[in-house]
């Protein structure tokens, strides 16, 4: 019997890999489990990794700790999970007819033969390292592996200065983690904006604020172009706009899919770099899957193939392919790119469709951005939140969103998910029972407040501008009215230049002083005076009118501005 | 023209019908619009008085502020709004074919007609005071408005007890805003447990031990027979059970909707008492429209008629009304019964459909009870939370969720109410792209997790019991094996009565140690390890082997117990 075993080899301990095998594990108490992994440790918890750097905990197996404190390593899992973990083990190459996985053990050097019924490509990503002057410095380091960051750890010990090359995630990680530990920090991007692939400007605007806000050198627009040395260490980092000092490197200009294996075997390489796989997480050749970060997924809005690499989705990955190696027919929808990131007190998220994206699928988005005090404004703690909504001009289908703020945005963007999992139409979201209570939100949640705007402007009684697009107007030639129609008290505090004071309360008094023959562009603080603002010189007979979305703390143009800042911490 | 504008009345200036004059103004600049208000005071957040009670903030007037910090009073609405208002005036009777409303000036006595083409009723409710002995003597009082909360913080600034009667919302909050004030708080509540209509029993057991862990004198199963007094002044409850000191007695078993006017109009009122509305939120009268705590709601899931006062509704039904009078054709599509609320250190949510719920509606519900913790559990803060999953067997949909404990359970439930009406399966909300960083979330989210668990549950993958299955085997004549799977150090620290340690670790070498006859139990700390458990001793040939939901973290039975309590807080 027992050589009938079927016989399972997961190429990657990680995320994906040991998820395929425990749950496989789990289903089936038969079948042989053999996971290798090229690193020395497995199972580790990558996303925590820059928490370990910022000193968040002390000792960096807690990145491989159970919530109950055990260390998963190799014993772990045969004894508690009942498979075979090899790590410091190398796959070299795949006999696909013989089904044979060779495998080098690199602590030893000897190579051996893996024959296999099913194989689990689960192989991860690799940083992308360009090929400039001095990547090869002691100093300058990607972050992907525990010992990654040991390494960066002890750099940062020491280091005064440092660059962090890339604005993604990891990037803007880092930047707070060594920020946070003193050091003076440069983060360069070559977009002119961070998270490019995933926030419109405007949104990304708000993140800068906070980053230069919390003393890091933001370079946007910049390419680096050498890394200089002094015997053989890290010294400066050269851009196409500056040379900036740099006792230690993070390379976080992205990961690609580790697909060597797969390539090398003849697997299927999917138009995004990635291991091409049906529904089920199946390869080219049936016997192999590929999960996790060296495989590629669906978009579930436009059902393109994407790249996004997750240790969420590969968690997903690995439960599909186990089940489906046990002949359970599952399959893995799709992803809508959902990310999020705190960048010092800012929580930033997004999920689906940007406004640019949708445009880029040839939709008609509709866009509404809307703050708001993140619980009741009176209950202790409130902090804002700015909420953006794209929708589908036609159907009124949310298509995406991003929140960014110090409130409470995890909570909006995972209802927007399971919203645009289901394909509502905004109408249905502003219809949502969302629990309240003061502690937890207003009892016009921030999100239905939103989605209200939202349809406002879908039914034009909501007339309004983006911030994006009044600052074309202000640099522009028209000549227009700029209405604050907040009070005199905050109009002292912090204004936005080019703007006029027109108090809310005085408006339906004070009408004769404005003119009828030119545009007013009304807004407050958040967006609801504005609004009114906008109603109530429609109602008057006004009809260039409009209120600039997003008020003050949605204004992104005052980035090193101090007072925009404290407004925005006051919303509460 | 002036003679042919059309008249709105709106009676009730709190939530509901703020929101119809608000929205109605911004639609239509010419409707006249008249609001009164029986009250002093209007559009005030009736939600926060338990917290201004616990001294959270200093001015009882935040709580009709602005985000901007304006008092809503009648000059504000005057002059921003648009539309009037007058507090202080009582609603005295219908004339529907004249289209008339006879009001009361409440200070002058003066009466008056004001002819209307639309009537709004947002008459809001009632607490219900029971007639008990004592009912009347001073210091006895419900929290319904502004001068309540004025009338409650004076009692307690001397009281040094208080009891509390009724186990809900506004039970609870008061029991925390005066016990934390240091009053000494009995909370009476004549059923079995608190929220009785909102939670299934073993999560509300978890409530319970929060309260008594904060010093309240829960009582639990006794009604209040009389109120007892001296000199006017109440200074003793009696109950079924016991007699209680009290220098204050908060009335909180409920509430009823203020129907008076509707139904001497001869309105329709509805099966649950509460005015008969469609979903235009018409009433029986064409002309008129009923919003808020005076007005029916449609349950989501069930079709039914329901009756449930809460201001994020009273905001929907405003701005449905207003639309309707405009002609735009809105309709309220219902609520799942979304409630939340903090209870000292934890928060306590829930939507849709509680167990008991879905058997009373005839429907077949498999539930499932998954403990975790709210984010990464290395990254610094996470907290527990317990999330109770019901689904329906046979189309595997969601049907509700509770959710309780010191981690963020707001989130999940949000997530969970748009699942919910947009008709998610319990498959799809497993597969949702929720947002992942370990700030906010782990790698699986505590939903997913819970999803994927219910999912193994209805496949049959995982055999489990839920904490009242188990008590009552415990209970019971069977001899079966109560296993705990956790650490000998967990063990120490805290154990079931009845409970046997074999750490999981050890599960496979020591599987002679268990008998083949008898019915296994597993259960560690969540219920990860349990489940593993289960399904080791499955392959090994067990086949009376199931695991107990929960875990310690949701077993609610040892509730005085301080090491229970001590693993629950240190979860994280």
């Amino acid at each position: 019997m027992d050589q009938k075993k079927r016989r399972v080899v997961v190429v990657g301990g990680v995320a994906a890999g040991m998820k395929v095998a425990s749950r496989l594990r789990r289903l089936d108490p038969e079948v042989e489990i053999t996971v290798i992994e090229r690193g020395s440790q497995v199972s580790y918890g990558a996303c925590a990794l820059p928490y370990y750097i910022e000193g968040l905990f002390e000792d960096l197996d807690e990145v491989r700790q159970t919530p109950a404190g055990v260390v998963r390593d190799e014993t772990f899992f045969r004894k508690v999970k009942g498979f075979d973990v090899r790590a410091s083990t190398e796959a070299l190459n795949v006999a696909r007819k013989a089904r044979i996985l060779r495998v080098r053990d690199l602590q030893t050097g000897e190579e051996e033969n893996l024959a296999y019924d099913v194989l689990v490509l689960a192989t991860g990503n690799r940083p992308i390292l360009p090929s400039i002057p001095g990547i090869d410095l002691a100093g300058v380091h990607a972050l992907k592996s525990p010992e990654d960051a040991g390494y960066l750890m002890d750099l940062s010990r020491t280091a005064r200065t440092a660059v962090i090359v890339g604005g993604g995630l990891i990037g803007l990680e880092m930047a707070e983690a060594l920020a946070k530990r003193g050091i003076a920090v440069t983060l360069v991007e070559m977009k002119d904006q961070i998270l490019a692939s995933a926030l419109d400007f405007g949104m990304a605007a708000l993140v800068h604020r906070e980053l230069r806000k919390n003393g890091v050198n933001l370079r946007l627009g910049e390419g680096v172009q050498a890394i200089e040395g002094e015997e053989g260490r890290v010294s400066r980092v050269l851009t196409t706009g500056g040379s900036y000092a740099a006792d230690m490197v993070v390379m976080a200009i992205g990961v690609r899919p580790e697909v060597t294996l797969a390539r090398d075997a003849g697997l299927e390489i999917g138009p995004t770099g990635a291991i091409a796989v049906d529904a089920g997480l199946r390869t080219s050749d049936p016997s192999i899957y590929a999960a996790g970060d060296c495989a590629e997924s669906t978009d579930l809005l436009t059902g393109k193939k994407v790249y996004v690499p997750l240790g969420s989705t590969a968690n997903k990955h690995g439960r599909v392919v186990a089940d489906n190696i046990c002949g359970r027919n599952e399959t893995f929808a799709g992803i809508l790119g959902s990310l999020i990131v705190k960048v010092f007190d800012l929580n930033v998220a997004r999920t689906g469709l940007s406004e640019e994206d949708a445009r880029l699928v040839g939709l008609d988005p509709v866009t509404l951005l809307a703050p708001s005090p993140d619980r009741a404004h009176i209950y202790p703690g409130a902090k804002p939140i700015v909420i953006k909504l794209v929708a589908d001009r036609a159907s009124r289908r949310i298509l995406g969103a991003q929140i960014v703020g110090p409130g409470n945005v995890d909570k909006r963007i995972d209802t927007l998910v399971a919203a645009l999992t289901l394909g509502a139409t905004v109408d249905q979201v502003a219809a949502f029972d969302l629990a309240y209570a003061p502690p937890f939100a207003s009892a016009m949640d921030p999100l239905i407040t939103a989605a209200n705007a939202l349809r406002n402007k879908l039914d034009g009684i909501g007339i309004s501008l983006d911030p994006a697009e009044v600052m074309e107007l202000l640099e522009g030639e028209e000549d227009f009215v700029f209405l604050d129609v907040r009070s005199p008290a905050e109009y002292s505090e912090v204004r936005i230049p080019g703007s006029t004071l027109l108090p809310l309360g005085m408006l339906r008094q004070r009408l004769a002083e404005l003119p009828r023959d030119r545009r007013i562009v009304a807004f407050c603080k958040l967006s609801l005076r504005g609004y009114e603002a906008q109603r109530i010189l429609q109602g008057a007979g006004f009809d260039r009118v409009c209120f600039m979305e997003g008020g003050i703390l949605g204004w992104p143009y005052l980035l090193e501005s101090g007072p925009v800042v404290s407004a925005a911490a006051g919303a509460a």
